[in-house]
């Protein structure tokens, strides 16, 4: 399938090196392709280890391994493997996983569990031995890459490259943060989303970096969605190398804890939004925004009930202001709402308040705005001070095209 | 906008008479065409009422008003209009409405609150007060018409017109159940669904009249989904004139009240499924079939997740037999599930079991039974003994053309 590259796309940003950190990559043809599609972070000694995850109940090998070795929050060496997701393979999808990790371990001389391992593809096959083994020795030893050939080699349906850098100051030293990630379809995260992966060489102790990177991750990855469907391998993994040589974050009463959050979250921010003009068949990158809701919670769970309704996707991809659809959308959400309190615009515009049509509605610049390719939709409940920002895209025939052809 | 007429269409069938019940249309003219678009249908004196509706927060005067004449339990007329749904319409849709039942009800000399009133069309403009008086005042005294032809003038973007007919006999009395319904987009129901009637010359107490219409309901519109926006008029009401002169059915413990009963679920299933049938774009009808599920609710909310997946959807479009698909939507679906016991089957061939791939999985079965226009998706979750079946249609270019370009 000959995918064209999303009129969303952003290029890819500089990145500056992360020191601890060392990408290569190799082609473990887990495909009939020709290019990378196994990549192997190097990480240094004394790294510590966050991550989220799906919370599919059908998860794969890798999540529920991820999972775990979270919980020890160290890590040495990540290998993403792509075009296989090793899910739903049973024992056998477990051996090839088990085989990775040793054969990393047994290079860096480090424990297997300090190997983190995901993989991203088709589901129910399980990922070959053989082929693993080959990759994996190939990367080993393959010279250094770039930020962007690494990202490129964990793409499988992803139109463009996607990566997010920042930077914080924790007291003198200044630490810098870089993300990328992958994921285009089966988007719909459930605590976490796709395979995101963020390096930093800040000092942080892993119980404040898993703090931190579930706090981001409830307001970035947790409010994107392109259909609805949650992946059974979504993961992000923070990886903190503690070369910069600040002293270790453990609390947000740290000096600079605040500013590594912030720019954190600004790379998770960036990144989810990434994922979302990736989306399969994009042409528009829809913020919906929602206030005046019960508390937060209950505004993004009414953000992405409009952000997932399929008529409200097709109306945006039509240019239409269809607001009766967003009304529809919040009254479907099942959260406390008041039909005659609801507020809806477009692009800034007004076209409903108070549960009725404003009288001088004027559409021109709302049709305007649905030219565009950036579309704001903002709801207000009028019932409390809860607030969210969901981000989607519209439901095009490219969606169609995309997930009606592609064989499993 | 042209629509052309689904392949998965049914003939509209032989209905007999309904004693009791007379149907006449007229042409409001709600929108700019040419055809009947309001029906009226008269009732006996002693006809009882029984309805369910949409949980939709932001739901319409018509269902907030229809709520609280269930309660009563009786009704001598309804009126569907059709192009405007009324819906977010504050006070002025009220004071239609209200209109509408006081002209009826001067002209049966009856209570204003006998008089059922549904809309469908577009959301968020006022039904115009001079064109349903005129409209109604025609069809009070237009010819009595076919049960087809009031069928087609409550539909919308249906693409043909839908009915069911069963009978039962109660006691030594034989009674007919005649049921029409409309809609074809914004369909997943939340207790009810769409526009639908059922009209029977049964005698039924009220009471006992809603306890069968709601448990049919939740094993037939509550189990079909289109696109999985829930409608904010979804109604299915039922009408009983009593002129078949058995003995009024107040209880299951009363003979004939299960065959009453079976061919009620008879009408409503029927009914439902045609809605499918029709939905927008729809070229394949989808039984989804779950087994083993914790209990018959859980099995249903599976079914759903199933049924609401575009990327599932997509994958029967595209006739492509992608049970990975299906493992992730049993896996978001929340429900108690365990990967290492689902076996996922398409038109009666496993293609995995226990959580793996079927061994000598011969995929050419299932690429033949994909090619038709009948899919059979089983899921077995080997946990319970909860079971349900969900209907549903696939994901086509056709439904982003209906949405992308129908103007609000």
């Amino acid at each position: 399938m000959d995918l064209t590259r999303s009129p969303l796309a952003r290029p890819f940003p500089d990145m500056p090196p992360v020191e601890g950190v060392t990408m290569r990559v190799a082609r473990a043809r887990y495909k009939n392709w020709d290019r990378a599609d196994l990549t192997y972070a190097e990480l240094a000694e004394g790294t510590t280890l966050a991550g989220v995850f799906t919370q599919n109940v059908c998860c794969s090998t890798e999540v529920e391994m991820g999972r775990e070795q979270v919980k020890l929050g160290r890590a040495r060496a990540l290998i993403v493997n792509a075009g296989n997701s090793n899910a739903f393979t049973g024992y056998r999808g477990r051996d090839a996983v088990e085989q990775i990790m040793a054969q990393v371990a047994h290079h860096l001389e480090c424990a297997p569990s300090d190997v983190l391992v995901s993989s991203t593809g088709v589901i129910g096959v399980p990922l070959p031995k053989d082929k693993a083994q080959e990759g994996v020795a190939a990367a080993l030893h393959a010279e250094p890459c770039s930020w962007e050939d690494a990202t490129s080699a964990i793409g499988t349906t992803d139109t463009f490259t996607k990566g997010a850098a920042s930077a914080a100051m924790i007291g003198e030293t200044r630490v810098v943060l870089n993300g990328i990630i992958k994921g285009s379809g089966m988007i719909a995260p459930d605590m976490a989303t796709m395979l995101g992966y963020i390096f930093t060489d800040a000092a942080v102790e892993p119980a404040f970096l898993q703090q931190c990177l579930s706090g981001a991750n409830a307001r970035t990855y947790n409010c994107i969605t392109v259909d609805s469907d949650t992946s059974t391998s979504d993961t992000v993994l923070a990886f903190a190398t503690g070369k910069a040589g600040n002293v270790p974050l453990s609390s947000f009463d740290d000096p600079g804890a605040d500013a590594f959050m912030a720019a954190l979250e600004d790379v998770c921010r960036s990144l989810a939004q990434l994922v979302v003009r990736d989306g399969e068949g994009a042409s528009k990158f829809i913020a919906v925004n929602v206030s005046g809701a019960a508390n937060d919670d209950s505004a993004r769970r009414v953000g992405l009930a409009i952000a997932n309704s399929p008529l409200v996707k097709t109306a945006i991809a039509g240019g239409d202001a269809n607001w009766g659809r967003v009304v529809m959308a919040v009254g479907k959400a099942g959260e406390p709402a008041d039909r005659d309190k609801l507020g809806i615009a477009f692009g800034g515009t007004w076209a409903a308040r108070d549960g009725l049509p404003v009288a001088d509605y004027d559409e021109a610049p709302v049709a305007k705005h649905l030219e565009g390719q950036e579309i704001d939709i903002t709801v207000e409940l009028g019932i409390g001070e809860g607030r969210a920002t969901v981000w989607t895209c519209d439901l095009t025939h490219g969606y169609i095209s995309i997930n009606a052809d592609y064989r499993s």
